[in-house]
């Protein structure tokens, strides 16, 4: 899994917390993660054409989150980063077995196939039972202090 | 995922289908299913190294089962073919923030690190209470001519 899916997850965590009166620059997130400014913008932007940010532009522009924490999924942002196809893809080699039947639909049929989907069907599950609400609220409760050092580096005094 | 998953779990079917009394050779998988016998053979040798297959050399040597179907998982094989690292791997982004302790582990600590691995824990708890055995009394029970056509391709007379 791309290292872009730990990035996204934070800011989205982070933009939660920093709330929705304030824009958050990728240039802001980068320096507080020490990370390469270009390649998260790249990840925040794939979160905007997803729908889990907005972006403005300008000098006091940047990221806010577009919907509601408890609307914004684990898996919702996975799939924003790395895509919706499964881990598991099925090739349909049993297509060139002996007695196969060439117009079905293997991927479907195959009992090897449905269990891979099985597994992952429950992977999916579990993340989009976990909201960025959830994330927040979590940290809020352990680290009493993180919401005010994540607002004192991420926004405009 | 690697495709030789898809190649190694069918492969692991097909033994626990043609049992014990006779080696299946990489040659005549390959055949069987119209895939590359080398790269099929790099996949299978991983199984040996971690123990779900053993290898027999000379004429009619080749590939069995190393222990019942019922003891070998899904998640074995994966495991075999792909590595044992979860598909999230949090590289601590959060050590570079404002207040962060130098000295404290984040991939056991993070709550995002923690979230991601819950669900890779229940993917893996599903991919573990699937065996060969299993998917093979599956075939059997939807395809009852499916054994023999299995041992016709993959055995000799």
């Amino acid at each position: 899994m791309n290292a872009g899916v730990e990035w996204a997850v934070h800011c989205c965590v982070d933009l939660a917390i920093t709330g929705q009166d304030q824009a958050v620059s990728a240039a802001r997130f980068a320096a507080r993660y020490g990370l390469p400014a270009a390649y998260l913008n790249k990840q925040l932007q794939a979160l905007v054409r997803a729908g889990i940010l907005t972006s403005t532009p300008g000098p006091r522009g940047g990221f806010r989150l577009a919907r509601r924490p408890s609307k914004i999924t684990l898996l919702d942002v996975i799939v924003a980063i790395e895509g919706a196809d499964d881990a598991f893809q099925c090739t349909q080699i049993l297509k060139a077995t002996p007695g196969a039947d060439p117009s079905l639909d293997y991927q479907s049929y195959c009992l090897v196939s449905k269990a891979m989907r099985a597994a992952e069907l429950v992977y999916r599950r579990e993340l989009k039972a976990q909201t960025i609400a959830h994330l927040k609220a979590a940290v809020e409760r352990r680290t009493p202090n993180a919401p005010t050092l994540t607002r004192r580096s991420l926004t405009v005094d």
